[in-house]
């Protein structure tokens, strides 16, 4: 293909993905097929000789999109939202069109240069303490997931607890990790990955707003000390997957500074709020964190994958994950005025990863997120008020921000059955948790283009459908 | 942005690429800023306002192309290739724009039955042995980079040996991994993350072509043994980063089954070339391995990140990472029949990464991947004649694809000073590494637009100037 037909086939994409947008709410939310029915629907064997663009696009269109779940709708209030936009779309694409390896400074230094301003952009934009900058003693990275962010936490930890013997002569110490049992499963595979042992990671219990109780968290970690184990890693959430609850960050810290524990803060759902003043109060005890991770792919516009993590020193980090071998020699790297991103993360290799998260900063600018933020938050206000109005439903946990846990008054399976039926009608997705054993149901709203009509709509359905259901049964 | 706008900007994000494209032997190969000079560029505070995409698109004109090095310039020949290609870039752009979640079969079916199909494609393209397919007892997976796969096929292999127990109850045994002393340092890296500890990792020597003496690591396997260690992960490769060596797999895969121990095959550089029955030798043994991996974004014409990860047996896999939080149960996940990617890797979540390689396969055909390829070996050999016919270089290994190691006759200081002074000067770029204590110059073909014109343009400009520098010294 000679840059002239991609400019013609280009084209034609951008123009499916603007179609695509505009038709968006005419599809099922959530896609009908079952096991195997796309698979059945592709060729045994890749082709010999070359098919045409047009081709795919017919695909696209006949082939792929009944497989798809349209995470883009306005209409999609299922798990987190993980939104993007326009400017995000496009930043991502000139970073495929450039096709940088941006694993050390010197393979292209607009990858990394841009990476650590776009990430003090951010530290400031959300008032982040001033360790978390790449001016100061830390700074950021930008990780694929909150997964892999925690899991790098995790290993820095494993290294700092252990003076770096860990690395070099493998793990000999019973390390302890503490988590809440609300935290992200995520945190249980990195430490799994990491051969801590899933064993050896408390689940904290929580209280009534599904935040960790401290109190139990010291009297564990006493008497883990009590048996000779070594308390490492503390992980405090800000927006539990299950109901977006926030663990007492303060204390936490304190408890960490104590105890000498590598203090991660997940804020991977509602990081980005922390872009609005009057919201930062959930990250209330950062200051005390060795490192916070939050996902733009969820709640910030930007296409997947971009989490922000942020460390207070990253020597640490750096000790932990760098390795130079003869033919990645540098003049930059040996200077030691450069950062070589690749030391600050599992991969090695990584694309020119801030470029989206640039159009999409610069797109709408610091007002303009905020605005969308507050909508958001005030949209989710709104069902709330619905769902406590209402005879039929109540709001199972007290909101933090843009979702709202509530269930049908009737039993677990009437719930199941509600949500199942409306997913299957594919007007609205949304999903489901437990609590305290008890089926929740879960209205995340952070779509790009959501706007109070579907928000609406939403309640109408759920509210109108239960009703129905109710007299049939 | 609405999707109307999203027209017309779009458009002009495909043209600037476009425009990209058909200039980039203007730019000077390897970007010649200094540690800072980007940043100095960039404002130090985000926008207030929104900006446009105009302002966008000047300041990647003005402020970023100074800080790029361009490794999509076929005048690019340093470390290996990480090429591209249009349609790549346009099956990026379809996933960028449906912006689904594929963690789950269920939450978009076709980003997960698309994966599966590509890969069993790919594996009956390069004449896998049957159990790597998705039909059989393995199956592919698609990872973000080689070093994630290696780190994947590292936890993987220590769960098997330690019979889950790692996973569950922290590390306790003494588990020793081999791999060449010419193997990416990728494996070191996921073997400090696991907890092995890079102690545990013996670098075993190799003979003359750099392929490991497995002699060597039958010798080194036996005492560990007799001195209590459990020996429990082997690393082949199919394209040594420094000189592209292959390591003799059939042994290796042999001392594997009689040991027990895992057998991964990194075929991150030259696993492309599988494509091609008559360099399909090079892969002999892979019919022993437990895991395989390669590099689309390498050599494939596939943008970054995309490495294919297939494993013979992929229960062994997701009994390692799998995890289920309530949250995410559904149907499809319960019947047992679909396959849920998150469970095959380290991340969880994860975007529609099989579009841009359907997109690749099906734009060129088995025929044009093939073609492709054959002339960039084919290239890589007319370098390699002049170099062998020229009086003042020599070639320092047998070349086993497209990437010749050679050297000036006289000494380390006069190559790196060949090197530097040609980097500098920008026409193009090339890297070196060490053997044997001695620089060696590598020159690597694999760009999606390179033409024999450019191939001949390098060696003209590497002998010119080695004569002007001998002339001036």
């Amino acid at each position: 293909m000679s840059p002239e037909q991609f400019r013609e086939e280009g084209k034609k994409i951008i123009d499916w993905i603007a179609d695509y947008y505009e038709q968006i709410e005419d599809y099922p939310v959530l896609s009908q097929v079952k096991p195997g029915d796309i698979s059945k629907s592709l060729p045994n064997a890749a082709p010999l000789r070359g098919e045409s663009i047009d081709d795919m696009i017919k695909d696209l269109d006949e082939k792929i999109m009944p497989g798809i779940t349209h995470w883009q709708s306005p209409n999609f209030f299922a798990y987190f939202n993980a939104n993007t936009s326009f400017p995000s779309i496009l930043g991502d694409l000139v970073s495929s069109g450039l096709g940088v390896q941006g694993m050390l400074w010197a393979t292209s230094p607009a990858a990394t240069e841009v990476e650590t301003r776009v990430l003090d952009w951010l530290a400031d934009m959300m008032d982040m303490p001033e360790q978390f900058r790449s001016t100061s003693s830390g700074g950021g990275v930008i990780q694929d997931t909150a997964s892999t962010a925690a899991l790098t936490a995790i290993i820095a930890a494993r290294e700092r607890v252990t003076a770096f013997e860990t690395n070099e002569e493998g793990l000999h110490k019973k390390l302890i990790a503490y988590v809440s049992s609300q935290t992200h499963s995520s945190v249980e595979k990195g430490i799994k990955i990491a051969g801590i042992g899933r064993a050896n990671l408390r689940l904290i219990d929580v209280d009534e707003n599904c935040s960790m109780r401290t109190n139990l968290l010291e009297k564990q970690i006493k008497q883990d000390r009590a048996n000779g184990l070594i308390p490492f890693f503390i992980c405090g959430t800000i927006g539990t997957t299950s109901t977006t609850a926030v663990d007492p960050l303060p204390e936490i810290g304190k408890i960490c500074k104590r105890e000498k524990c590598w203090f991660h803060i997940d804020a991977a759902s509602l990081g980005t709020a922390m872009l609005c003043p009057e919201f930062r109060h959930l990250a209330d005890g950062v200051e005390l964190a060795d490192s916070y991770s939050f996902n733009p792919h969820k709640w910030m516009f930007t296409n997947f994958d971009c989490n922000v993590f942020w460390v207070a020193d990253r020597r640490e980090l750096i000790n932990t994950f760098s390795i130079l071998p003869e033919y990645l020699r540098n003049k930059a790297t040996e200077s030691g005025e450069v950062f070589d991103y690749r030391d600050w993360h599992i991969q090695l290799g990584r694309r020119f990863r801030a470029l989206k998260l640039w159009f999409v900063i610069r797109h709408y600018g610091v007002e303009g997120l905020q605005q969308l933020i507050r909508e958001h938050v005030r949209l989710a206000k709104e069902f709330e008020c619905w769902v406590n109005e209402s005879e039929d439903f109540e709001v199972v946990v007290q909101p933090t921000m843009n979702l709202i846990c509530f269930r049908h008054k009737s039993d677990d399976s009437f719930n199941l059955k509600l949500m199942n039926t409306i997913n299957e009608a594919g007007k609205i997705f949304f999903t489901h948790t437990k609590l305290g054993g008890q089926v929740v149901l879960r209205l995340n709203i952070g779509q790009t283009h959501i706007e109070y009509k579907h928000v609406k709509n939403a309640w109408n359905i759920i509210s109108l459908t239960a009703k129905e259901l109710e007299l049939n049964t």
